[in-house]
């Protein structure tokens, strides 16, 4: 045990995932309705406590997997939070953890077993305890890695047109772009290859096709940082 | 009391600080000497338990100012360490804080009171449980938000030339950046006034000294990484 001046002061430790969601529309995030007491009936995070013999990497997965059937989602730490009283029931701080998937690419029918349901960002209603200060700093960690870091290999189809790249950073970032400027930032980053092949669904023109280059994208993800200055 | 299926399990929450400072020679650490078991005698971040009544902010500030009498540092939340082993005494999650400070402007007296002494960061010691681990992370991020945002406000002299502003990134990346290139991003960042003041200490020709234009500071680190794309 800790010994020394320091009182024994445990708390409880819990974990909230933010799963959000692209579905070539807009941005949603993910939300279970809370079946017990206090604020029973409320939408609310993906939530649970810590368990011994597991980090917190290992709780934000399992809670997930048994909250709404998704497994394999790989989820990236966001922040802990520790108002004093964000949980009513007892002192809890909460680690958060966030990710964006591919709503089609996820089984919806899974997800309609469990008492989860996709919101649209602006129809998001009051959450329980903290929940919606957490989805809001989870939302500006996702643009402001959007900014910097090229999105979407696992968020749209494998071939996928300008326009529906455009489209999904618009969802992100919640704001129209200009067509060009966003064309020669993406060319520049040179994580695409142009196909050969055209989708023809838009229009009798049709518009290229496009895939990622996975190993230039990967090492992006690493290198991308340090190549501002 | 949290009730139900979840066995009460609670646990101890440390913060452990990471103090990087910067005196015109190399990026340094701040460690301290531990002074109890286990690992006694051996060097450490500076940490310590949440109290109750407290936020992990506070206590991140409180355990600051205790072993350094360092205080009125804004320390960023860095990232929750759960490894279920990190700590051989008891289950001890430990939440993370850093900033990066001048060295000259913190009061080097009342440092030496304490058991804390500045290390550069490749002469830095086998510290105690995972703060290596901790202290490897803290840099990434350093170096990180240093590729996109603008830095040095408060670490360099009010006025300064452009050759000391190139060597505090160059300390912070680790790595030497071509003149050219660095004072045009710099100037493509818009955020430094020139003066119509040489200093003329290190050569007869004399280098303009610079002003960071702090609205126009300020309101980049909000709005930097919205502009990228």
């Amino acid at each position: 045990m800790h010994k020394g001046y320091y009182s024994e002061y445990k708390v409880f430790l819990a974990v909230d995932c933010i799963i959000f969601g692209f579905d070539d529309e807009d941005l949603k995030v993910l939300l279970i309705r809370r079946d017990f007491e206090p604020e029973k009936g409320k939408w609310s995070l993906m939530g649970g406590f810590l368990k011994k013999e597991e980090t917190l990497d290992d709780a934000a997965s399992r809670v997930l997997f048994k909250l709404t059937g998704m497994h394999n989602i790989y989820m990236e730490q966001l922040y802990s939070f520790s108002e004093v009283d964000r949980d009513p029931v007892d002192r809890t701080i909460s680690t958060s953890y966030y990710a964006i998937v591919n709503i089609e690419k996820h089984n919806k029918e899974l997800i309609q077993n469990y008492n989860a349901k996709w919101f649209s960002l602006s129809k998001v209603p009051d959450l329980i305890f903290d929940h919606n200060i957490i989805l809001k700093k989870a939302v500006r960690r996702l643009r402001r890695r959007t900014s910097i870091n090229p999105i979407g290999f696992e968020l749209l189809p494998e071939k996928f047109t300008m326009r529906q790249l455009q489209k999904l950073y618009e969802a992100i970032l919640d704001k129209k772009l200009d067509k060009r400027n966003f064309i020669n930032k993406i060319n520049s980053m040179d994580i695409l290859v142009k196909l050969k092949e055209k989708d023809m669904s838009s229009s009798t023109k049709g518009s290229f096709l496009y895939q990622f280059d996975q190993q230039k994208y990967d090492a992006k993800q690493e290198k991308n940082f340090y190549l501002k200055i």
